[in-house]
């Protein structure tokens, strides 16, 4: 028997598109000889929906497009969808055939965490569901229910010979092992379907795949690309099929996750040109790398914005990368607007010294000059902060915070330095100039600034921020690991009171276990010491 | 039998301070002759936590607290918290009594709403609590099971006599009479006590009440003050105490919960001081006689920032406000500033004609003109944005939206208006200028600008959000209630296309049924119609 298992990248809420998208792909296996299509978790409504769950037509929409599905003929279809029965909601899996529906799993451990709180839409199913199909008896499952000890004893009972398992699984890297574990732990063949694309901040990688009745890997879909696949099921063998290569480095599975982010961020926006402010730095340089990997140089446009404090390397840098590129630039001095603002304020301020005040104005500046270039053009604005700068809060509210999308705010700045490297390797080119990777960090935004005049030098910080952030450990813990006493409190106290502003920041791709969307929930005042 | 109830308005996570504020005020309780000390949900901790709760130390620290606890003698004290047992947590009501532990009730049944996703973090009890003391017998009940006839049927079989009911419960207008509604449905009597105060964009109104055998609400504490009362128990009469006055109209209430989110705000954020735009308009006029309130006119500042589109009666407005309230201000015309910005893009931009890009120059030098008040001075920014402006993205990111704290994003601007006008009455001052209230609503930043050359009138316009927000209702549902199709569809589509700038926007008190904190969960981009 052969199964077509489509990794599809929907679109949160467009349901007339995801159903012809399902119904062309449908034709497209059934052509190939599939008699069955299996697509991921929630592929008819795009997911996370969030609250369009509770709009007034939902569920009338959501019922003319298993109508068109079910106009398909002689190819069954497996679809994820929120469901509702008895006026509540169910996360389920539907079995649709010949206009008919053959079955609808109920999810029956729900998420309390990520991509969703799902206990907010979502009542819980009490069922385990053995579809029978062609005399072969598949377990339907969805996300956890892989997991759940109670689910698999009540398939097994029920007589199933192999499991069909929907997902809408985040990528962080190399979350496909444990995925694969968890599929080989239920001593079934399994075959692991999972949601494809950039769904704002949530990236959801594929990399589906199938085991044989050993267990053993045997058919592995494309990393972050939507694709159509084929697996024959035989009763004694289990699943097989072909394995498509993973990207097998943290820089690559990285990159590859944001750059596949980025473009259906963009383009889901419905922009066609993204612009950045490019400083000479590691950051902007990276996040300029991405964009024009996602959309292409054509689309992209910069602004170098140098003040008194940039270096002479910096302006060089910025330059060297855009013709290089083939990106459009332009130059635009900030100091005349500076003193504009200097002189406005010189009444209030009289006699107080200069501090961060001045800095931030700069940053400021240069933000209202983005965003005039993104409102002129129709671009959207990148930010360009990465995790540690977010985590310490060095950046400028309303200055370089400003944009719509943040494509590196979940790589610590160690790991922008090793995306970094690994593209220059990848693409045998230098697409970040050598200069940047080598120079210092510097916001340059006073004589001679680096950012460990402020900061714990970033290896250091860096293994900090992770401990803190994905083990909830306390600066106590940190300092027996062999933290220095005073980086380890000036580290604490900066991730506390720099809450407000990451509320106040663009999302980004999710590609870590602990992000700062989503995953960290924190009031910005409290006095938890 | 004499029961105190402290109606507490706890800091979040400060565990030391809660616990020596329980202590003191049993003490005081105990002098008053109260063998018993009621506090609301979460009393020990504050609330919400959110992911603090995970932090290393947490355990340790609540055991602490609780250590302090019972170092009471001679009276009983209940407390609520998030309390771990077998590795899990949680939501408990805890008595203790000349340190002994007599009784832990735990929640059984979660909230997936508001305040929290109580699923993230805690598991879920499966007992009815009923506390015998002093030979009455007392059931235990924390927030939502006060609803659940399964708990309501358990009390009742382990023979309770009376409810003590915990919560943790925020306001929205009248929400109190719903309150006393579902204790009246146990027909039991009930002691509801509720927390008070404003955490981060919460609001707790406090408004703590009991019952008699009756039903009849016999005691009612103070709306949105800390406060120690004393209820009297006797078995065939059930609670009584006395009634302190709740305001009655949506106005004073609104004002009043307001006043005590951003006074709590500002001084748990560690500010003393604030500052913000005065333009002339009613937004920035109601925020400034809030502050004016919160923390007094001499710890408020005000810049008023003209330009050539500022009417005179805007600056004369403004002035006579802040000259009538005793507030700093300072005017700081933009002109000079957005000369230098149009100069310095002039190159770029040349060719191409004036739009909304030049529109949103002023509203973002005004923005960093504020927030170089703010850097420079210490006080926090408070933005002034209305809930219809933020609904339609009727404000320009990093400008006008700029700030820290938005006191009236929660209200409309028809609420905005009269919650001006009640003000004036209620203080018999005209603490709003006529003028600004009799103007027509503008942003000034093109000639003869008024804010209906781009929205629906705002009474018609706040009936659409309002039933848009509170009812997901489809666009079709308001055409048929009569509003135009025009309107309806202008209003549908700018809700939906601002999403990205409520994502970045400050946090404001939550005072509606549905705020865009919290309450309102969208994807930025999606294509549901």
């Amino acid at each position: 028997m052969k199964i077509a298992v489509f990794q599809f990248n929907p679109i949160v809420g467009d349901f007339d598109a995801n159903a012809e998208k399902i119904i062309a792909t449908a034709e497209n296996a059934k052509a190939q000889g599939a008699d069955l299509l299996i697509t991921p978790a929630m592929s008819l409504s795009g997911y996370p929906l969030h609250d369009l769950l509770w709009h007034q037509d939902f569920v009338q929409r959501t019922q003319q497009a298993i109508e068109k599905i079910k106009q398909l003929r002689d190819i069954a279809v497996i679809i994820g969808l929120p469901y509702q029965e008895n006026a509540v909601f169910y996360h389920v899996a539907m079995v649709i055939e010949n206009g008919q529906i053959l079955a609808i799993h109920k999810k029956s451990v729900l998420s309390s965490h990520h991509p969703l709180n799902e206990y907010r839409y979502f009542s819980q199913g009490n069922e385990a569901t053995v579809l029978t199909y062609q005399n072969h008896r598949f377990a339907l499952l969805i996300e956890e229910e892989l997991q759940n000890a109670q689910q698999l004893a009540l398939i097994r009972q029920q007589g199933a010979q192999a499991v069909i398992s929907m997902h809408a699984s985040p990528f962080y890297p190399d979350v496909y092992k444990e995925r694969m574990q968890q599929a080989q732990q239920t001593a079934l063949p399994v075959i692991y379907a999972n949601l494809c694309g950039g769904s704002n901040e949530w990236v959801f990688d594929g990399t589906s795949f199938a085991t044989d009745a050993q267990g053993k890997i045997t058919f592995q879909a494309a990393f972050c690309q939507e694709s159509l696949d084929f697996v024959v099921w035989e009763e004694e063998k289990g699943f097989s099929g072909s394995l498509k290569p993973i990207p097998q480095s943290f820089e690559a599975q990285s990159y590859t996750a944001i750059v596949m982010s980025l473009r259906d961020y963009i383009q889901r926006c419905g922009f066609q040109r993204v612009c950045l402010g490019l400083s000479g730095g590691m950051d902007s340089a990276l996040v300029l790398a991405l964009a024009v990997d996602a959309i292409g140089a054509e689309h992209c446009e910069v602004l170098l914005m140098p003040s008194q404090y940039t270096a002479q390397l910096s302006n060089t840098a910025a330059t060297q990368m855009a013709e290089h590129l083939g990106v459009r630039y332009e130059s635009i001095p900030i100091s005349p607007i500076f003193d504009s603002f200097k002189n406005a304020l010189s009444h209030r301020f009289a006699g107080l010294a200069e501090d961060v005040t001045e800095e931030n104005l700069q940053a400021r500046i240069r933000g209202t000059l983005l965003m005039a270039l993104s409102n002129k053009t129709g671009a959207l604005l990148l930010t360009t902060g990465n995790k540690s700068e977010v985590a310490m809060g060095y950046a400028t509210l309303y200055g370089d915070m400003n944009g719509g999308f943040a494509p590196i705010k979940d790589l610590f700045k160690t790991q922008v330095y090793a995306v970094a490297r690994w593209l220059n390797r990848e693409k045998q080119d230098e697409i970040i100039p050598q200069s940047i990777i080598d120079r210092p960090p510097s916001a340059e935004l006073r004589p001679n600034q680096t950012d460990q005049d402020s900061l714990p030098e970033y290896a250091v910080l860096d293994a900090m921020l992770q401990a803190l952030m994905e083990e909830n450990i306390s600066a106590n813990t940190l300092i027996q690991r062999g933290f220095s006493a005073d980086e380890v409190q000036k580290t604490v106290r900066l991730l506390r009171i720099s809450e407000y502003k990451r509320q106040q920041g663009a999302i980004g791709p999710i590609i870590s276990r602990r992000a700062f969307d989503n995953h960290w929930q924190m009031p910005i005042n409290h006095r938890f010491q």
